[in-house]
C-alpha cells in the first residue's frame, strides 16, 4: 500500500508521501510516489500516486510522452485549468487499466490506481485534485482542505482536528508528517522515506523538497516529541469520579 | 459500521463500543453492541458485535436459547476455557451465515459478522478473543493487548502508542474513549452513545458500566481537553530551520 496526502492552504500547497511499495510481503521496495513537474513559467504540477505500480508508472510514462511530443493533441502543457489536467490523467489511467483488464480478471489482481494532482496554471488559483481509479475527480474545499490516497484512515483524525486553509505552513507540514508517521507505526505496508514538497502560490516552482528517511534526526525528534505530547494530552484528560488520583500524572508509553 | 474494542490489562478487562447501526444512509438507528453475560459465580462474559445486524442478533439469540436450555449439549455455561466459548460462538456465527448465504449471493449483500468475547471462567485467566466472520479466533498478547472490530483504523494509532498490560485502568478507559471519539469524528458510520464496561479479575461481575451519550458532560470535556492537548503537542514539535518563529506557539483548531 501507500499513503499520500496534499493540503491546500491559502498561500501554499503541501504534498507528502511515504515510499514503500509491496506486492505481497516478499516483494517490498522503495519507490518515490511524488512526481514534480515544473513546466516553465506558467505552470507547475505535483503528482502523488497510489495503487498498482505498473498502472501508475504507465500513466506517468504516457504523461511524459505527451509532454515530449510537440504535436501532442493534449498534454499537461495544453490544459487551461487544473481541472482539465486532472481529467486528462483520469482518461490515461482508465486507458492503461483497460489494456490489461482481461488478464487481471483472470488472475484476480487489482489494476486500480489513484492520483493526487496539485499545482497551478498562470491566471488560475492553486489547487489540488484527487483522481479516482474510475477516472473522475474531486477537488478540496475550505471545509475539507486536504485530500488523501492509499491507506488513508489511520492518519485522518489528526488532519480532521487541525487543518484549515489558515493553518501555518510549518504546522501543516508537521501535521502531515505526524499523519504519515502514525500510519507507518500502525500499518507495515506504509514506510519511509517520507517525501515532502511545498508549492508557494504564483511562483511556478517547488519551494521546498525534503526526503526524510527512517534515521532522519528531524523525523525521530518529531516522533519523540509527538509521542510525549500525546501521552501528556492523555494524562491531562478529566479523571473519573471513582479514581483516587487527581490531577495530571505520567502516562507510560509502550 | 461499528467500532468496538477490548483491552486486556493485568488486572482488568476494558470493553468499549459505539452504538450506531446503519443499512445505507437512511436507515440509521441506535443498537447496543455490548452484551454482558454474568453467568453465576464461576463465569462472566462480555460480547461486542460488529457486522450484519441480523447475523449478530441471531447469534445472540441462539446463545441465549442454549443458555435457557438445561439439556443443551453445548453453551457458554459448558465451556471449560474462554477459548472453547469463542469457538462455540464462531460455529454459531458460521451456521447463521450459511442459512442465509444463498439469498445473499443473489443480492450481493454481506452477512458477515465479527465478535469480541472477553471474560473469565473460574480457575482460568481473564482473557479476550476476536472471532472472525469465518468462525476462527485469535486472542490478545502482552505485545498486542487490545483487539478491535468494525471500523478499526482511525482509532488504532492512539492505542498503538499507549496501551500495555500495565496501563492504569483509568488511562486505558480514557484511551479507549479517545480512540472511539476520533473514529466518530472521522467516520459518520460510527456514533454515540459510547458504552464502556470494566471487568476486574476474579470477581465474575461487571465492575463498572457507563453509557456516554453525545451530550455527556464527561465525554465533551474529554474531547475538548484532547483536542487542546493534540494542538499543544503539535505546537511543541521541533521547528524547521527555515521557520522564523521559534518555540511553541498556538496551533488553531478547525
Amino acid at each position: 500500500m501507500t499513503y499520500c496526502l496534499a493540503i491546500q492552504l491559502d498561500k501554499h500547497l503541501v504534498f507528502a508521501a511515504d515510499s514503500r511499495t509491496s506486492a505481497g510481503v516478499d516483494n517490498v521496495t522503495v519507490y518515490s510516489k511524488m512526481h514534480r513537474l515544473p513546466l516553465g513559467e506558467d505552470r507547475l504540477f505535483v503528482m502523488l500516486t497510489a495503487g498498482n505500480l505498473a498502472t501508475t508508472q504507465a500513466v506517468l510514462s504516457r504523461i511524459q510522452r505527451d509532454l515530449d511530443n510537440p504535436h501532442a493533441e493534449e498534454s499537461l502543457r495544453t490544459a487551461d485549468y487544473l481541472f482539465d489536467a486532472a481529467h486528462y490523467i483520469g482518461r490515461i489511467s482508465r486507458h492503461v487499466q483497460a489494456e490489461h483488464s482481461e488478464a487481471f480478471v483472470e488472475h484476480q489482481g487489482n489494476l486500480e490506481a489513484s492520483f493526487i494532482l496539485g499545482g497551478q496554471i498562470r491566471g488560475r488559483p492553486h489547487n489540488i485534485y484527487l483522481i479516482y481509479p474510475q477516472g473522475n475527480c474531486i477537488t478540496a474545499s475550505p471545509k475539507a482542505p486536504f485530500l488523501q490516497i492509499g491507506e488513508t484512515k489511520y492518519g485522518k483524525p489528526i488532519l480532521d482536528r487541525v487543518i484549515t486553509p489558515e493553518t501555518s505552513l510549518g504546522d501543516a507540514i508537521r501535521c502531515a508528517l505526524m499523519s504519515i508517521s502514525s500510519t507507518m507505526r500502525s500499518n507495515i505496508s506504509v514506510g519511509p522515506p517520507v517525501e515532502v514538497a511545498v508549492y508557494e502560490r504564483d511562483t511556478f516552482a517547488v519551494a521546498r523538497h525534503m526526503i526524510l528517511d527512517y534515521d532522519s534526526r528531524l523525523l525521530l525528534d518529531m516522533e519523540d516529541s509527538w509521542s510525549q505530547g500525546l501521552r501528556r494530552a492523555l494524562s491531562e484528560l478529566p479523571r473519573f469520579e471513582w479514581e483516587e488520583e487527581s490531577g495530571p500524572r505520567e502516562v507510560q508509553s509502550r
